[in-house]
């Protein structure tokens, strides 16, 4: 029949050109080079060779400023009635986390506390990069490693105190302990930001492979969360002869691949998503609607990042507030339902102050690390087509997954980025910032990744 | 054939059931009534009956508190080079308008100026609601019709100053003239902000016509501009018999049909769009790329407004930069290429520090009025059905449509909601803050609109 032809026919051209997109669309993309881009203000400069060593300073009239404004505030809006934070960071909980600062938080004694590892500023691509670097004091049969720790929004290098005694101190029966360099991000802590448009994660991860090189480090491990993950993926992509393992507990797969997995998993749930898992993205209503109550934090940085700087910069409460109701939600998203936002459940007020004020108060780094949302989150950076590259099999590649980690991607979906996927476990507790909140368990599994890697690793050493 | 047969029923099945679901889709809901709720702290409490008198009074302690946190700025960071205002309200411009507040702008001026129309308070279900009430002086032979004019945000009763003048001074040939109630949204201004959840568009509807009615006026002509146009629309939906007439230069439907008619539009352009709007929403990608970019304020307002109010009620800068952001960006989205945001093309800044500083910073209300965006956009008001209820064929109603106004709905649209449209005006220039902006204009629009209604409306006089 002439319409059974016409049918058949056409369903057979849908099939093929589906079937063709398919296969171009789940193709790897090739791997870009870069080049050394100066992001240093005006035309470039000579980067200044030396490495210098860096104390936090907190100046006497910077601290006497922040308590001049903790005095200034005005009164705080109650919430609305029976709601704790679920319209976010509200007044009655600022109140508390104030008071906490006026009268409990030592500003000298915390800056005596974030000094005690050794610090340094140096230029690279024409900018001052700030970093943490703590060698190990060791005997001889101990095989030192050198990894490139990298952290993320709204973190700093504080992330990695808990976890540095662990890595620099050859434990009982280990044989290995690490060389550290944990640098601020361009724009975050100590570290200038970038003048130029356009510095996103492979840049950023230039920049890191350079710093290394510089400190005379041409293989090491890296590690990495949050947006500090995303640029280690990077590193491992482009540069994967240099990396002799990387590390994760925020590791996620945004290759095409991934993509069609994910939305594959979305309708089929146990498809892709082991049993455990599947309340992560299941039912796809309520990943689509917590995704809407809590990512305009990331809209906006993406798209207003000077707008939004303007509060977080020249208003000390307005950065608690944005930041806190972050580290609230990354922590653990059921913590809207309690009065004091949960925070502290998990944490001493300290250690959040400690990243809050040394790393973006003081330095004055709100709106500069807030570019890096619209640096990296717009069409430029999936046409590129890095998310789009898988890290070469030669680099082993660990994953921790936290319980309460709000992204969830399947062992078998990361494998489309980190081909060699030699570890990955999964914790009954622990949130986005595993690094400040459960240190001792990520120092656990990151040396036991280490260890998996160590037959190839020797080769290098 | 069988196969033709099974083609062919499920064909037939589809389509009756689609357009079951259509018929049943675009069906007007069943209006809905609503209760005198109380929205004040704690127990309901009876609302005092009287009308009081207010001024404006800006404190010295307050006002001594804003030069002291304009001479408290820190440094303003630079925007990236080769960006004007992409990135959001820039460092940049920031110095320039923080240095006009500074030198320029004088508050006690400007009190005296905002306190020349007679204000007063009085309490509606358990709020103290602030209005602007002016009555014209005029002699016997001229009508005098009230008048409930609502603004929106981030706006306040200070966007109808240009326009009351006019609106009750008989003009040569017109015999008629308003008497202007123009309140301050509940949270807004000098109105105080509901203390319990859920106070949407209809309830604050409800409040208004209350409001309305304890003024002795049971009949009235409603203006509104952005959610004042929103709370307006409702409260001709609700008690057509009270409204004389509805007019606005913000004019948008929401109701079922009309989204089928946009969506529609969105890929046959000439069906719905005349085609000097083409430009509005299409092509779609760029409407999308347009949101995406500018609506992070308000996913944010309606997911975090407690959060995001603490930078707004606690740091003067960081309220000026949103704000000046939205009005930049509403004025004319085109601005964003300006290294001055483009305001100072179409505004003093005093009118617009004028609305911030005693609408929003003086009485404290950013975290309040952001609240207004969660308790309205969420699935809650759509599940309620009010947008999808048209106004009754008695009310007329007409729209001005300013040519840079950000959102667009066609005439034949809008007749969805507006059933008895007799009023339609396009204009080649203003954008979303008409009243501010070309406050004659709007006027001579609204005299134009209300001159169609006469014969109907003076049945009531």
């Amino acid at each position: 029949m002439a319409f059974k032809s016409i049918v058949l026919t056409s369903s057979l051209l849908l099939l093929v050109s589906i079937t063709f997109y398919a296969i171009k669309f789940l193709h790897y993309s090739e791997v870009q080079k870069l080049e050394n881009v100066y992001w240093g203000p005006g035309e470039p400069k000579q980067d200044d060779p030396e490495v210098r060593p860096f104390r936090i300073d907190l100046k006497e009239n910077v601290l006497k400023d922040i308590h001049h404004r903790l005095n200034l505030s005005r009164p705080q809006i109650p919430p609305l009635e029976d709601t704790e934070t679920q319209y976010g960071y509200s007044g009655k909980i600022m109140e508390e986390v104030m008071d906490f600062l006026k009268t409990e938080y030592n500003f000298k004694e915390q800056q005596k506390f974030l000094n005690t590892f050794p610090q340094f500023v140096t230029e690279v691509q024409g900018l001052k990069i700030h970093f943490l670097h703590v060698k190990p004091n060791v005997t001889d049969d101990v095989e030192v490693f050198p990894i490139l720790m990298l952290h993320g929004w709204p973190s700093s290098v504080r992330e990695y105190y808990g976890m540095i005694p662990e890595m620099v101190n050859p434990a009982d029966g280990r044989k290995f302990v690490f060389e550290i360099v944990a640098p601020s991000l361009p724009g975050f802590g100590y570290s200038d930001a970038p003048s130029k448009k356009d510095c996103q994660g492979p840049e950023m991860a230039l920049i890191f492979k350079n710093l290394m090189e510089k400190l005379g480090h041409r293989k090491f491990y890296v590690h990495g969360s949050d947006w500090g993950a995303v640029i280690g993926t990077h590193l491992s992509t482009l540069y994967p002869h240099q990396v002799i393992g990387f590390h994760s507990n925020f590791c996620i797969s945004l290759a095409n691949k991934s993509i069609f997995k994910i939305l594959v998993g979305m309708v089929f749930p146990s498809l892709i998503f082991p049993e455990e898992f599947q309340h992560k993205w299941y039912p796809p209503m309520d990943t689509l609607r917590f995704f809407f109550s809590e990512a305009a934090y990331l809209l906006l940085q993406a798209t207003k990042p000077d707008t939004i700087g303007v509060s977080l910069d020249q208003s000390l409460q307005g950065l608690i507030a944005f930041m806190f109701d972050k580290m609230s939600v990354g922590t653990d998203k059921d913590f809207v339902r309690f009065k004091d936002g949960g925070l502290p459940l998990k944490y001493n007020y300290t250690i959040l102050f400690d990243n809050l004020i040394f790393y973006y108060w003081v330095p004055q780094k709100a709106t500069t690390a807030a570019r890096l949302y619209s640096q990296n989150l717009n069409y430029k950076i999936f046409q590129r087509g890095f998310y789009n590259n898988p890290v070469d099999k030669s680099v082993p590649c660990g994953c921790t997954v936290f319980a309460k980690e709000f992204l969830y991607f399947p062992e078998e979906v990361l494998r489309d980025t980190y081909r060699n996927l030699i570890h990955f476990t999964t914790h009954k507790d622990g949130g986005h910032f595993a690094g400040l909140e459960m240190p001792d368990v990520l120092v656990k599994d990151l040396l036991s990744f280490v260890e998996k890697t160590l037959p190839k690793t020797r080769r290098y050493f």
